[in-house]
């Protein structure tokens, strides 16, 4: 069985403290030295812990004085660890999923309060605007022709240099450039595994690489997830052990829907696993950027000197969606990446690729990531304290380490698709948990958005969507005792 | 079996009489009248066999006096009709192919005179460049949302208004956008056959498709294909009585590799056949708008009641391969396309979508057309008199009548591939046969693309070509007489 490490048992037994009070806000934890005495650990262990501590958002250090608790803006209850059916199954609810990407945001549609899309209207992303009109000034007809089909090379060179920050080295050969995450998803799922064959996922999922799976005939085994430390590990090795599993996706930092990072520990963890049964990893990053920690965390890619992960990013949840410039690091599949991205849609529309290479290499990418993270992270306690004071009692928050979306689960049997039906009354709608999994679990969670400035208006049908759950609890509760 | 109308013989016979020297440039060819008597037909036969000789751009009609032959800037012998294999095969070619699309056109690089790469640099291309620039003047930032999965809504709409021109009847909501056209024939073909089953093509056939085929594990059954008139529709049905062929994939209007349209009569028929064996059609239609005759023919889906024909388009030769902006018109499989497109790019670049519609809204589409294809005409002619002047004797040349690219058969057996191997030295390549096949048949063709303007170089490069294919076949006919 794989062990989490030391440190991360540590860090977990002051969160405990923390949250049972045996230190409070203000307080000053034990010292470093104190607490190898106490634990019988190194001071590297020690320090890894706070460092975690810190990672987790709970303590702080100060300059030669040592670390504290840091204020909460309340303590929320985690989702509970998922647990879904243990043996691999097909993906359904596509319904849903069209539901909430089949037409764009409009006036006749309902207001989308869990959907994927980040924030547009931020200062720092005017330059993009810029450099999307300036590449026509004065145009190079072959700026429109037949690019690379690997992707514009300036831009795969400025992939490359981005690699850097989550601790991989990529050669801009390393790099093929997508029509947007989803077709890098679908590249390496394409390529990697055939219809019928079992791919091993985190849960809950991002639904648009379930409908992927489904589409390409594949069966999914959705493995334990823990709502602060990612994919359980354990569960992942019983499950190798037991199916043919061909490769494992996983959305390890800040992950889409429920904002964990994996500890580094475990991502190290997850790719001797892989290394041991000799599978690929699947790694979706496309949220990775916007981790409210800085330097932003490490990708699994990081710790594969095997070429067995398959690196999957862009800037759709960073920048826009519309520019749908999305990227893969295929590793040693390079070869077949290419071939299947030349079979998927012969190459990705060239000006947009342009234009985000400019700005990345400008340094306004850099720029727009710091005041973004900053947004978001103010907008999640904002959203956090709005949903924990109108959803009905019991109900679990996640704690976002980055992105724009919170993930909700509420008590008891309260269902989210019959949630969204009484929404549409209201041209209100949530993003339903089921979407989320392959067996169509989760139907008491939901999926929300908080990268949409928190106006009166936002509070007011959050608010709303909590008081039409309470009611929906009470009028299940009262039939759950009818005679 | 199918036949081949009455008025197609007659034709066929008239032009067979004009290339004996029986009618010369100049001469009337008999009257409506006279013709009616000799063949003992009707008169309205007799008027659809000169509307197809001028079709064939070999006679053209003078206001109230009759149909002259037409002067030919020099008769060449057209391709043979094609013979593939006579079962279904998987397809390779992927070395031939990736040397081909790999990377952008570059100093670095062998100058590649059989590309797919349209005319950039016509005037009547300018107004795109201003709207792409123009849409970020003043931006909304919704423009780089999530748009509708189907594609941009208004060119949607452009879309299905240009369909008129090809005859079909198309709502917006007929329509699904994608990144090119290969995208569009890739959901096509992922969503119509599964891996192991058997797809009927024209032969030769766009290697694009052929590696789409193989990357999805499909088989191909190619069908005999007449370099006037497409694919053979005997062989066809011969073909679908003996084999499970799951849809039929043709390039019908300005055919890429060798040109030709497919009489209106031979579409209907294909669209029947399809109806009496219950396969679908899938319609490549990229060139179809760079037909030389006005109106442009119609495509097969314009006799399809039943919405078995899925069309397959895009802007990529007729606009900018760089725009990546192509479309499905999925018929009954439209839901299905949806989710198809979704699992494959999710969305396609927003900002192409919006230029490309403004600039059809605008007029400027057809305006383009108008004088791409005058010009691609003269080029034509231009590329066919260099090839005619400097191949080895008996070289077989196309007559596209749209399009930019022209397919040259060279006599006996100088092997394409090992040409350019030669031509590498000379920093020059062309589209070796063998990619346009999936058992790698057509060693001895090659494509050529004639949207270049025809500058000294290029007819320099074209001759050079024809020289080292020369000295190929005399090298290759003295090896064969060694004792």
């Amino acid at each position: 069985m794989t062990a989490s490490t030391r440190y991360d048992d540590i860090a977990d037994l002051l969160a405990r403290r923390i949250a049972q009070g045996t230190y409070t806000v203000g307080d000053r934890l034990p010292s470093i030295r104190e607490l190898c005495r106490e634990q019988g650990i190194s001071v590297t262990t020690a320090q890894s812990a706070y460092a975690r501590l810190e990672e987790m958002g709970l303590a702080a250090a100060r300059p030669r004085s040592g670390h504290y608790v840091l204020p909460r803006p309340r303590p929320r209850d985690l989702p509970t660890v998922s647990r879904p059916a243990q043996r691999p199954l097909e993906v359904a609810q596509w319904d849903q999923v069209l539901a909430m990407v089949g037409s764009a945001p409009s006036a006749d549609q309902p207001r989308r309060l869990g959907a994927g899309t980040p924030a547009l209207d931020a200062a720092t992303l005017k330059p993009l605007g810029r450099l999307l009109s300036g590449l026509h000034r004065d145009p190079d007809p072959r700026d429109l022709g037949y690019d690379s089909l690997a992707g514009h090379p300036p831009l795969r060179q400025q992939v490359a240099r981005l690699a850097t920050t989550s601790g991989c080295l990529l050669h801009p050969d390393d790099v093929v450039i997508t029509t947007g995450c989803q077709e890098a998803l679908a590249i390496a799922l394409r390529m990697l595994a055939a219809p019928g064959d079992v791919v091993a996922v985190d849960s809950p999922s991002f639904y648009g690489a379930m409908q992927i799976l489904e589409a390409h005939g594949l069966k999914v085994m959705e493995i334990p997830t823990d709502p602060r430390r990612g994919i359980s590990l354990e569960a992942l090795e019983l499950a190798l052990d037991q199916w043919p599993i061909r490769a494992i996706q996983v959305t390890p930092t800040c992950n889409n829907p429920l904002g964990y990072t994996m500890p580094e520990s475990r991502k190290r963890e997850l790719v001797k696993l892989a290394r041991r049964y000799d599978v690929a990893i699947i790694e979706d990053d496309i949220y990775g950027d916007l981790a409210f920690e800085s330097p932003r965390p490490k990708a699994i890619k990081a710790f594969d000197d095997e070429g067995r992960v398959l690196l999957c990013s862009g800037v759709s949840k960073s920048l826009m969606p519309g520019l749908r410039v999305g990227w893969i690091a295929p590793g040693r599949y390079r070869d077949r990446a290419l071939h299947e991205k030349y079979v998927s849609t012969g190459a990705s529309a060239t000006q947009p690729q342009r234009a985000v290479a400019a700005f990345i290499e400008k340094g306004h990418y850099q720029r727009h990531l710091r005041e973004i993270a900053r947004r978001y992270q103010r907008q999640r306690d904002i959203m956090t304290d709005w949903v924990g004071e109108s959803f009905p009692d019991g109900t679990r928050i996640s704690q976002p380490r980055g992105g724009f979306l919170l993930w909700v689960e509420l008590p008891g049997p309260i269902d989210t698709p019959r949630l969204n039906e009484r929404l549409a009354a209201e041209r209100l709608h949530v993003a339903p948990g089921p979407m989320f999994s392959a067996s169509g679990k989760y139907r008491h969670c939901l999926r929300l958005n908080y990268a949409e400035r928190p106006t009166a208006s936002l509070e007011a049908a959050i608010r709303r969507v909590g008081e039409l759950a309470g009611e929906m609890r009470e009028y299940q509760d009262s039939e759950a005792t009818l005679p």
